[in-house]
């Protein structure tokens, strides 16, 4: 889910951000003629993520960048791996190494986070969902991370779904009239979820026609009692404190989904370097 | 170092981000007409970052919001503490606030990991230095939460210092023509620093008129030595695999800086909320 | 679904577009300190649509402008009534007239359009649904026209539903292979859309799973046999080439949903006017 | 008229607008490596207006694709001609697909409604001019599809000529002082026109040197008077009401231009389709 | 000729090149809540332009400042003259200083130097004119200080006039035939002016129909004998070497417009400071 | 110091200024398929500055032109040196040459004062440095220029450099202590210079640690006493009133370096012109 086209704005930006005014060092010390190839290799396991997008930063900087790319997003590789060789004018490469760098090493870091929860899911039918709670500026690339890692992704941004929480309802009085005040008007192709903490509330929005119900911070015992109430008439997605250590006896309860923002908001930059191609 | 006015377009592409074609749930669902009133509170023990540009993703939106500020960026406060108060448009209120939550939860999560290294050189004479490995886009916000939590500022951007590593010193032959040549075009008011990871280099870095000297994973004897020979007549920076337990013993050697990543790429996310006030 | 946070930078594109360098005649003409009043009246009966951003585009351009709004987006008017009324300097008011005309001209067109396609569903169980063809630039806005009219929104852009169509089922290889390649991927609030031209397809989507099916070009008589099949397990959409005299037969054969560009690509601008208040 | 360079900016912003967060459906479905070649052909006789930039949408987004153009701009084609054929990976074609037809179908539309008018004064000396009226964000492909029709520009924009009505000449006290003020200052290579609606008018907006004096909803009569009395000492411009059936009888009263927006406000999109080349 | 609207976006693109990441000094040094009053006065005699802009330019980076226009544009004022006086935060006036005195110092330079030469121009009926050799992103802000120094306006960009030179001239094989091709499709209310360095060129432009002529480098014998010939029944331009001692010989020629570069290629900024309001 | 991917974005805010809406008379008058060649060159002796960013323009606006570069940034060049060749499509070339022109002419100007200003240090050791005081818009690019003409650049921006001048002295109360403030806070690779025009100041700035100190205004004498007593232990920058006949006279009392915006400020644009390669 990575579109060129949409980040190349991004990169312009981040580009600009770190260059200010211009690059003192290149400018002043590489000749404007030099050359140079260098690799990028992962100096630890990671599942990639961002391998094209860093590409893109050094093309989008100086065009006449060649770039081999060696492992596609969402591999998973060694230690010591290389992930892709640039070779194009030194000074360019100077330039755009650092941004090159961060990017894919945080996004690497959220798919290799993420899928740590996702094994942990090995076996079960629940899949992972990834949240809204992602760096600003970065929505896009974070949830190809995720996706690269094994998740599923959750809202891409607050037009690709509907979630009903405390507040909506309050405003209707009911979860009976919110869902009802949601379906006159909601895109065709698009569902609608209830943010649901008691089990009252699920059978209500059950009732409703909510389209999935999300399980907030509810009880071992009560999310299997809702699995086995609602019993696929809707879609079920745990939520809330969901930790490496508990995820996979929330997935036994035999809910659809497991949202967390964990990797995202927690997991660290992993690390990826840019040496001379020897 | 918070600078209102560049902000502004940071924020701008975040609610964009997030907002999409529109705020499906509360355009169908809050009423353009009601008001609310929210809290922004710290679940956890935290160094604040970010309350200001938190308080211009609300008014940014909406105008219409009025905001008082709790505390100021940098402020230590205990979990439970109110770090500002929104009123206005409902509607507008749940619209922007995961956006406003976002940016203050990474900032504050930054300032505090920071804090946690600066409070390890408590009583010692080296200041801790932040870098360039900061997210994307981002460069400006998290330099400033790295200085709530106590730290310095390395280069903001490559125009804000030269800094000479093993590439540019090879194009010039030597220590000594590298900043010999950068001296001569170098901005009035910025300092060159030279990147060494062996004794004698550091000889040759002092001689040749570097103003700053990078140790660069050098042994803690090795930066002694350094301290010893430089005696003042350059400013010394301690680099490499700086860990939270390692870090004072660098300081003990007497350098002047200590520079590392790790809180901008490594700190989780603080749990930072926003509830209706009653 | 109008969010003028959105809308603000259209408005300032279109303003830049129309005045260019500079209003040459208002300069020259209109004394600086000027003031006026004048009113935005229909001279037509239309649906209203854009009032709001018509509204926008006066106090975008001159902050000082002071607008009564008279009625709301969705209200059926009569001719002669007054939309609006501006008060402000006339140098601007002068300026930005056209821009604010030309787009409530154009959406209140759609509106009224719509309107009269709604109105001949009335009593059978099918809402009409409004499509991508939108005039490039005013997708939000013409979408939210199509819905002061009374039509459902299909999709906001490529990002908001999965729509299966030849190329992508050829992909796959069949139907049910294509569903099950996008349900494993499709974000979770997010609904899967299969087109179909022919009974046995039909069929294939409704057992592969699909959400959504488009009965496409399909014969009245087919219509009515998908219907009773289907049954309720998915919802039906009626597309190709509705008009006004023939939608309401589509209608009885008792599909959910009929789909039509024609008042996004068709329906003229209507007369709204901007004069002096006296 | 057209200027690729001013149209890509325009059409970024069309891509993103569509695209929002990603193709769902051709990111999931279609295979990166695909390659796919199109026939963009007319379903109906039309002028064409809009295939230069048509073709620059598919390589705007992917400049892989390969365009091959087999009409012009302002070329009337049949039904079934083929306008272009485009090459490159089916992924970027079938994202870009609809954005580009959108836009084609809405110029052509413009520029085929234009050519109705413009053949109804074949013979007489008139020419057809456009207006102002066009939609927000689209003037000069707007103004290029009338100039394909065969219509002369009015005022591109504000800055592009003089127009003095009724609020300016109130300004001034009376024309003769409105266009002596106007005359001052307007630049070197720019016109003034004066609406008038009454003879007096025109007499006296000649005695005062106007360019081109527009007949403001005159009747026929009253035009054919102001065209013997100007006599060719300035060019006079039929203006308000005009209709398909109306207008070669205002032509043949001798006024050298008639304006009317009709075409711009009122014509449908053509239907122009995508198709696989087989 | 100011549009504030169009100024504010290059406003914000001047305030964040001058500072960049922050205002180091101004951060650091200047308590958040000081405020302070500065007073903006001229150094030197000069023609102002440019006080609206250099207001805008505090007002745009802080809402919060207020300004007292002392001034308008156009004015002359002695040395000494305050200009405006504006007081707010100190660190915003402090941040904004360099860039409001930057552009009005150049703005003003120019009008001062342009009032020269329409100076030399009292009492005959020749126009100063400027051109297009204006600083690259300062187009409209340099031709309203041409206006206010008393020059009128030549082309504002490529869209407000036809030029004919050697080039399209040669295209067409003739002027009469470049004539007639730029009239069949130049908009309404724009002129056609050609550019002549001999007398009979001259003689085929008026046949031809041109609105303008430009003599180009010609003697004044020269310019002089076209004068007599053309009469009124087209416009003169002359142009090429004018300088200030030469300007009015030109003039007395009898040419109704003098164009020239000078002033905006080679004025000086003048002298404007900003000082302590005590 | 020219910085390419930085320069784009300028030279697309220039072209979209001067183009408008589009070019009347190219696109009117020559035909799409034309191409041409020119020379743009020298019509007096000059440092050239600014033939990488004139070349961008070109192909800027169109990828097709060709580009022979024949000088360097920097060089000085006789009357009649030819500085580039372009070759493309004519109406490409005629529509971007007068925004070429504008920015070289203006460039080579600023370096070409620069050198008068060089030249009369040469065989002191006083560095020229330049000011801040630069056209808005177009800092890099006069700051590059500058550089060419043998210049050292003084800040690039407010974030590039610490500045204490009256303000901050007194806010602080003494320039000991507002020393003190900036340094606990500046970046590491950050200098800091104290404006003094006494040499009481003096003594104190350098005892407060002042990297560079600032001789603003003083007399011969002063400046002379300051070098002195300094004695290399800080950077002493003269500034105030320098003009070419005095600048020999300040350098030889030793200070390292002399500041003036003049060159910026007052170089009139130098003479180049784009003519037909025959």
């Amino acid at each position: 889910m990575y579109d060129r086209f949409a980040a190349l704005r991004l990169i312009d930006d981040w580009l600009r951000e770190d260059i200010g005014a211009f690059d003192l060092t290149a400018q002043l010390m590489i000749d404007a003629d030099a050359v140079a190839t260098f690799h990028m290799n992962a100096r630890e396991p990671i599942i990639v993520a961002g391998v094209e997008v860093a590409a893109d930063v050094f093309t989008r900087y100086e065009p006449r960048c060649q770039i081999e790319r060696r492992v596609q997003d969402a591999e998973r590789v060694d230690q010591g791996a290389i992930l892709l060789t640039v070779h194009g004018p030194a000074r360019a490469l100077l330039t755009a190494e650092r941004t090159a760098l961060n990017i894919i090493q945080r996004l690497s870091g959220i798919a290799t986070e993420t899928a740590r929860y996702v094994d942990a899911l090995k076996g079960t039918k629940a899949r992972l969902l990834d949240t809204r709670k992602t760096t600003p500026g970065l929505r896009m690339l974070e949830k190809h991370a995720s996706a690269c890692g094994g998740a599923l992704n959750h809202r891409l941004g607050l037009d690709s779904g509907v979630m009903l929480k405390d507040n909506h309802i309050a405003v209707c009085g009911s979860i009976t009239a919110a869902v009802a005040r949601a379906r006159k008007a909601v895109p065709a192709l698009t569902k609608i979820e209830v943010e649901c903490d008691r089990l009252e509330q699920v059978h209500e929005a059950l009732a409703a026609g909510a389209d999935v119900i999300m399980l907030d911070n509810m009880s071992l015992a009560d999310m299997q009692e809702a699995v086995g109430f609602v019993a696929g008439r809707a879609a079920l997605e745990a939520s809330g404190g969901i930790r490496l250590n508990t995820i996979r006896a929330v997935a036994e309860t035999g809910v659809d989904f497991i949202s967390t923002s964990r990797p995202q908001q927690s997991a660290p930059s992993v690390d990826i370097g840019l040496d001379d191609a020897v």
